[in-house]
């Protein structure tokens, strides 16, 4: 057999297979030329879908919607923001803030987020529901509440919407930020109310069995922004329980600067002796100022402008590097969300974009796709079949075409060395 | 019934008794006049007792110890810092310090501790071991062991030492600063390694469990000097885990200067929702400069010169009134341990003492003796017993001695209203 593509990265992201090409008839192809194409990570590469909800839902263009993406923007300029999602990311997460979601009790927005899931279900995409409980925007109409029926209105609503969108959606980050949820101070409401009263561990336990009898098979993560000894202790606790998280979702906004690889990774291996996968849920990098280290709650910083800057957008591009590199390069690690392309309509105004906000490209944009779709990735390849119509392909874990005579089938290479049969079919051109 | 005495404090630290006072031959003191007075506080005023180790163990005056009141240090200066203590505090902590107790495997320190608590117990001073299990100065030998022998050995020990205290220190605390320990990274220890190794919680159960065979009815605490979330978190864990911890340890070193009321308060509800008992371990006010806010870890500020100052005095003694008002107006504390009645050998040489270098008292010693001897405390008041015998007394909870006619008997003010009979026998005068 010829030996072809490259297996470049670490041997936690990469595989082999040696694949037997079967004609349509059933027959090893020998001796035969083909082309063999990766055509999909699975390492998830993640980004908010949320401004593609007015798009996926035909709104865009239309008048009398004001959301980022909705109203009067112009179609194009939405199917060239999709059309860049989609060269960069496999996996989206979508909005659930429950206040936002269902502000009046019964009334939920399901139609609309079924429709954006579908979108990106549609094209390959992995989607993922953010938050099914948090303490921030949500439902306003829980402080009318007992805690009691609080926590009953917090289990019906996790049943019915973990329900809804089994299916399209089998990825949940079930529960954000218990860390400082019963503790929280900012304003009353009544989840902190429900998780000071019940306590962490109980509360995430009734989350994690509600979601996991909606959808035995979905993938459940426990989310927080504290990296501190603090969610260590919370995970402990929550494990020793006996509480079955799927993934640790670690938060990693970086409004006051890039961690550097050292703090990166003194992060991942703490949380990385859980023995669970590390979905890092939230990462942000700045192509503008700095946010001042005194900051505690980012919430709190509020300016009129944040402009991304040259100079910025050049340290950007050559932190995304690093951030994903790093990422990539830590076993833990099956997940990385970045929390926004484009500046438009950025939490906090923050230019955190890897697109300005009139939709151009950074240099971070054309950086991470470099990473993405060349370096890590098995260009088209040209190779031949052995004598039993055998080639051997080594590349990133992921999704694979082989192409011969007109003919396409796809594969899978997945940790260490596999065997596997392909029939190629007709090809779709 | 004549109502005598105050009951100045708060309704969770006083009591009242209705005590029928009987003579010798069993029979109620009718219409007799007597004198009541408090011998001694429930609530738990607390100090280290490391300083009066040499002097317990008849070391003083001799030559050849260099411990501060050891050695060369006259019997009379000894003699008035005992009576000093023993005038302000009933509650002793002392020191257990795996590194020091036992340097070399097998040789431990028993006796000396055991002449220690001996001479507290007598004094009618309740007793606590501090700490069974802690990563700094623990044992150095451990690293000589693989994690499973250092477990071994961390188990021995506690059954070791809790056994054979028991019935001198019925009070352990019995880890701490679990919270980082894991994380510790200033320094390789056998203890980081095993709570690393095995997780907090685990390593938590399998002490507490341990401590509890050896001693079923020692007052067993977790202790810990972080007052964030990662403690709650740990806690909620731990009971989560079904362990049973019998007070929480909160170290307070204020070397940073006081809480303040706010904070304190704040502090002590969110740890007091667990139902616990809260033991502020380690307290600490300075009377002279204050630590700069930005060191994290305490033992990283070193200075040659820590001088107690007049102002820094003055403000001590203010701060030491309202640190222990608030402590007593809280109705979880049960008891606050001050760390260190001299500044002669004080931790990180900061003038923390109630006591000069030279033993002569601050203004703090005198502002807190006249609070637990004096506006906390029942002077002698004279009363008269009814026709059956009977008096009211009511005050603050803890031990009480009624005579007449030159003899005496004890009892006790517990919470709520209690009756009682007491019979006098022949006073000791």
């Amino acid at each position: 057999m010829q030996a072809p593509g490259r297996a470049s990265g670490p041997a936690h992201r990469t595989g082999e297979a040696v694949v037997t090409v079967l004609g349509a008839d059933g027959q090893p192809l020998r001796d035969t030329e083909l082309v063999v194409r990766q055509t999909g990570h699975e390492f998830l590469f993640g980004c908010i879908g949320f401004d593609l909800i007015p798009y996926a839902n035909g709104e865009v263009g239309q008048e009398g919607e004001g959301s980022v993406f909705g109203g009067d923007v112009p179609v194009v300029q939405a199917e060239d923001f999709a059309e860049k999602w989609l060269q960069l990311f496999n996996f989206a997460t979508l909005p659930f803030y429950w206040g936002d979601f269902e502000p009046v009790r019964g009334r939920p927005d399901t139609q609309r987020l079924l429709a954006a899931a579908r979108w990106f279900a549609d094209r390959g995409v992995v989607v993922k529901g953010h938050p099914l409980a948090w303490h921030t925007v949500t439902a306003p109409w829980l402080l009318e509440l007992s805690d009691e029926e609080a926590l009953e209105a917090q289990r019906a609503r996790i049943r019915r919407d973990v329900g809804d969108f089994a299916g399209l959606i089998d990825s949940w980050d079930v529960i954000n930020e218990v860390v400082i949820m019963p503790v929280f101070d900012k304003y009353d409401n009544g989840l902190t109310r429900v998780a000071r009263r019940f306590g962490r561990i109980p509360l995430i336990r009734t989350v994690f069995d509600e979601a996991r009898a909606a959808n035995p098979s979905a993938t459940l993560l426990l989310n927080d922004f504290d990296m501190s000894t603090a969610y260590e202790c919370l995970i402990e606790g929550v494990l020793e329980a006996g509480i079955q998280v799927d993934a640790l979702g670690l938060q990693s906004h970086m409004h006051q600067g890039y961690w550097g690889e050292e703090k990166t990774l003194e992060v991942l291996d703490r949380f990385a002796r859980y023995g669970l996968p590390l979905h890092l849920t939230e990462s942000t990098l700045l192509s503008g100022a700095i946010m001042p280290p005194e900051i505690e709650d980012l919430n709190d910083y509020q300016v009129s402008e944040w402009p991304s800057t040259p100079e910025g957008e050049a340290r950007q591009a050559d932190e995304v590097v690093r951030h994903y590199r790093t990422m990539l390069s830590h076993p833990a690690v099956e997940a990385v969300t970045y929390w926004g392309l484009s500046d438009a309509g950025a939490w906090l105004g923050a230019p955190v974009g890897f697109l300005r906000a009139d939709g151009t490209p950074k240099p971070a944009y054309d950086a991470l796709h470099a990473l993405v779709k060349q370096k890590w990735w098995l260009e088209p390849t040209p190779l031949r079949t052995d004598g039993e119509g055998r080639v051997r392909v080594s590349g990133w874990r992921g999704s694979y075409e082989v192409e011969a005579a007109g003919a396409t089938a796809g594969f899978q290479i997945a940790a260490g060395a596999g065997t596997l049969d392909v029939r190629l079919g007709r090809s779709e051109s």
